[in-house]
C-alpha cells in the first residue's frame, strides 16, 4: 500500500535525508507536500524531484521566487504561515516533521491529527512542550516516531519487551570534540574547535550542543516524554564510535541494544516504514571490521551541561524550556564568540536559577510554550553581559 | 499464577542454576519434579530444596540410594528408563530440558507436550534431530525457548522486529582459550590448554568444543532449526568479552543485539520468564566499568571445525547428526591424549566424507536420530587409528 507523505523541512539535512530514502523506495511512498524556510530553488527542485503536488516556504517575501521556481511543473506553490499551515493540512499518513528550532513548535503541533503518524525530527516539540505533544498526540491517536539515531534505536529496542519490564534506557553520546580535552584546555575552546564533531556532519547549533553535551541532555528530556520514562530511568553513555544508539536494561538484567552505522536514512526508514521494514541499499554494520566499540561515563564536571538538563529534567514543569531557551542565547553568543565555553553552562544555569523559585508549570500549549521560550531568551540576554568572558581561563 | 516447573538435568550446573533461579521466586514457580543422573544425595538435595513431588535418576542402580537420601522427606523417589518418563510425563507448564549428550534426546522429546514450555537446554534435540523435534514441537503447540546465552540473546533481539525482515542472525563466540595463538602452537595443545575457557566454565567436553570453535558451529545448526533461519542467513562473529551474545541484523540496516553479564541465571530467567520479566538481583552490565568490547572474524584455517558444521548445516539430511557423532569420538580421543588437536576436525571431516555420497535423509524420529549417531560414532571410532597423531607436528 503506497503511503502519502508531507515533508516539513524539506531543505534540511534531514529532509534530503529523507528525499532520498523516498526516491529509492517510489512503490511504498507517494508525497503530497514539501515545506522548507526560504529558499525557493532548492524546495522547488525536491518539490520536482519527489513529485509533491504542493510547496511550501514559510518566508512570506520568497513566494514570488518559488512560483518562477516552479512555473510549468504544474506543482502549486506558496509561501508565508498560511502556506505553510495549508501544507501541513493537507492529507496525509506520515508526516516528517523537521523543521529546525522552536520555529518548528507551531507546524509540528498543527500536524497532529488523527490515525497519522509523526516522524518526529524536531527536538523543540518534545523538549520545550513535549507534555502537551504527547498528550494531543495520544488523545488523538497519532503514533509518534523518532527520527533520531538515539531515540529510533530506543524504540526499537523497546520493542524486543513489554514496557513494564523496563529497568533503564541508555542513550550514548560521541562524547564530541572535546571528550579527551583537560577542562583547562575546554575552557579556552572556541565555536570552530567546538564544531569539529568526530561523527556525524550537521548544523553549527547543533555541533555546539554536542560538544557540551546539552544535546544530550535535552535528549533524555526528548526520551522522557517519547517513552514516558521517569528521568530516574534514564542515561547517558559515552561511545564514540556511534554505533550502539540506544540500549534498554530489563529487569533480569539482560540489555537489547540497538546498532546501526552512523547513517541518518537509516532511523529515517524505520520511522517512515510499513509492516515491512524498508531495504535499504546501504553499507552493512561490519563489527570485525571496525574492531572494538568503547564506552565510558560521561564527565559532567567537564560538561556541566548534561547535569543541568538532566537537573531540568527532574525539576520539571517549565524548567526544560527554559534551560533550552537559556542555552539557545548561550550558544549564539558563543558561537559569536562573545562569550567562552564554560559561559554556556554559566548562563543557562543563571537563567535557570532566576525561574527556579517561581515554580512554573510545564505549558498547557503551544503558545504557553513559545510565551515561557520568549521569556526565558528575555533574561538570558539580560543576563548575558554579567558574564561575558567570565568562565574563559 | 504460579507456573509449575519440572527440571531434567537438575544436578547439572543448567539445573543447579535454575534451582537458583526458582529458589529467589517462590511466588512464581512450583516444582513438580527432577531428574539427575546418577547422584542420588544431590538429586535428593535439590529435591527437598525445591520441594518437588517426584525425583527421579537415570541410573537404576542408584534407586535405592535415592530412596534412603529422600527417606522422611514426603518425596517419591526412582530409578531407570521408567522413572525418567514419568516424571516427563507428569503435569508440569514448563519443562527445563538440561539433560546433556544424546542421552537427552529422548526424554527432551518426550517432554514435547500440548500447551507446554520447553527451555531447551539439550544441544543434541536441535543437533541431531533437530528438523523432527520442532516439527513435533509445532505440530503440538510447544514453546520451545533456548537456554543458550547465544540463542536466548537472538529470539529476544528478534523479538524487536517481524522475521520477514531478518537480513541476518550472528551469534557470538569467545574465541576460546587458542584464540591469539599460531595455528602451529594450537596444533601443538592438549586437553588442558584447550580447557582454559576465557569466559565461561563448563565442562571439559564443552571447553573442548569451545576450543576448536565446533561449539558455534553446533550453534549456528542449532539456531537454524530454533528460527527457522537458512545457513546463509546465519553468521557468527568472535567477541572475547562474551557481553554481546547474538544480533540480529534486518533490512533496513539497522542491527538489535542481545547484551548481558555471562551468567547463565539471565538466560534461564528470560525462558522461564511469564508474561513480565522475572527481577533478578544480579549485578548490572556496566558498560563504562568494562570500557571495551572487541570483535574480529572467527578464522577457519586455525578453527575448521567451524567451517565444518557450516557445510554440514549447508548439506543438510543426516549431516549435522553424522558431525556431531564424530566430533563426540574425536574430542574423546582428544582428551585421552590418544589425538592432537587438529585431528578433531580431521576425523571430523574423514566421517562426514565417508558418509556424503549415501545423502542420508535427515531423521524422521529419535530413534532414527540415535541409529544415525551409533553409525556415525562407529565409523569415526573405525577411522580413528588412521590418523592417531598425524596431525600434530
Amino acid at each position: 500500500m503506497t503511503r502519502s507523505i508531507t515533508i516539513l523541512g524539506a531543505t534540511g539535512s534531514i529532509g534530503r535525508s529523507t528525499s532520498g530514502v523516498i526516491q529509492a523506495h517510489r512503490e511504498e511512498f507517494r508525497v503530497e507536500a514539501v515545506v522548507g524556510g526560504r529558499n525557493a530553488t532548492a524546495l522547488a527542485k525536491i518539490a520536482q524531484d519527489l513529485g509533491a503536488k504542493f510547496a511550501a516556504l514559510a518566508d512570506e517575501g520568497a513566494g514570488e521566487a518559488l512560483s518562477l521556481a516552479l512555473s510549468g511543473s504544474g506543482i502549486r506553490g506558496g509561501a508565508g504561515h498560511a502556506a505553510v499551515l495549508e501544507a501541513v493540512d493537507r492529507d496525509a499518513d506520515i508526516v516528517l516533521a523537521a523543521i529546525s528550532g522552536t520555529a518548528g513548535l507551531a507546524p509540528t503541533h498543527a500536524a497532529l491529527k488523527p490515525g497519522r503518524r509523526i516522524a518526529l525530527a524536531n527536538k523543540e516539540s518534545l523538549v520545550c512542550a513535549g507534555g502537551v505533544f504527547m498528550a494531543d498526540a495520544r488523545r488523538l491517536g497519532v503514533q509518534v516516531m523518532p527520527v533520531d539515531s538515539e531515540h529510533n534505536a530506543l524504540d526499537h529496542a523497546l520493542a524486543a519487551g513489554s514496557d513494564r519490564d523496563v529497568e533503564k534506557a541508555v542513550i550514548t553520546a560521541s562524547g564530541g570534540p572535546f571528550r579527551t580535552w583537560t577542562k583547562e584546555r575546554i575552557a579556552r575552546a572556541d565555536a570552530r574547535e567546538a564544531s569539529a564533531h568526530p561523527v556525524w556532519s550537521m548544523g553549527s547549533k547543533i555541533n555546539i550542543d554536542s560538544s557540551t553535551l546539552m544535546n544530550k541532555g535535552l535528549e533524555l528530556i526528548e526520551a522522557h516524554h517519547l517513552f514516558d520514562l521517569e528521568p530516574e530511568r534514564l542515561d547517558v553513555l559515552v561511545h564514540p564510535e556511534a554505533i550502539v544508539h540506544g540500549l534498554v536494561q530489563w529487569s533480569d538484567g539482560a540489555v537489547t541494544a540497538g546498532l546501526a552505522l552512523p547513517d541518518m536514512k537509516v532511523p529515517i526508514a524505520n520511522a517512515l516504514r510499513n509492516q515491512n521494514r524498508l531495504k535499504m541499499d546501504l553499507p552493512r554494520l561490519d563489527l570485525a571490521a571496525i574492531g572494538r566499540l568503547s564506552f565510558e561515563q560521561p564527565d559532567e564536571g567537564r560538561f556541566p551541561c548534561l547535569s543541568l538538563a538532566k537537573a531540568a529534567l527532574r525539576t520539571g514543569g517549565a524548567m526544560p524550556t527554559i534551560l533550552n531557551a537559556a542555552n539557545e542565547i548561550a550558544v549564539e553568543a558563543f558561537i559569536a564568540d562573545a562569550i567562552g565555553f564554560y559561559d554556556i553552562s554559566e548562563l543557562v544555569e543563571r537563567v535557570c536559577s532566576t525561574f527556579f523559585g517561581r515554580n512554573i508549570a510545564a505549558p498547557s500549549t503551544v503558545a504557553d510554550a513559545l510565551r515561557i521560550d520568549q521569556e526565558a531568551r528575555q533574561a538570558a540576554r539580560q543576563l548575558l553581559p554579567t558574564l561575558t568572558g567570565t568562565a574563559r581561563l
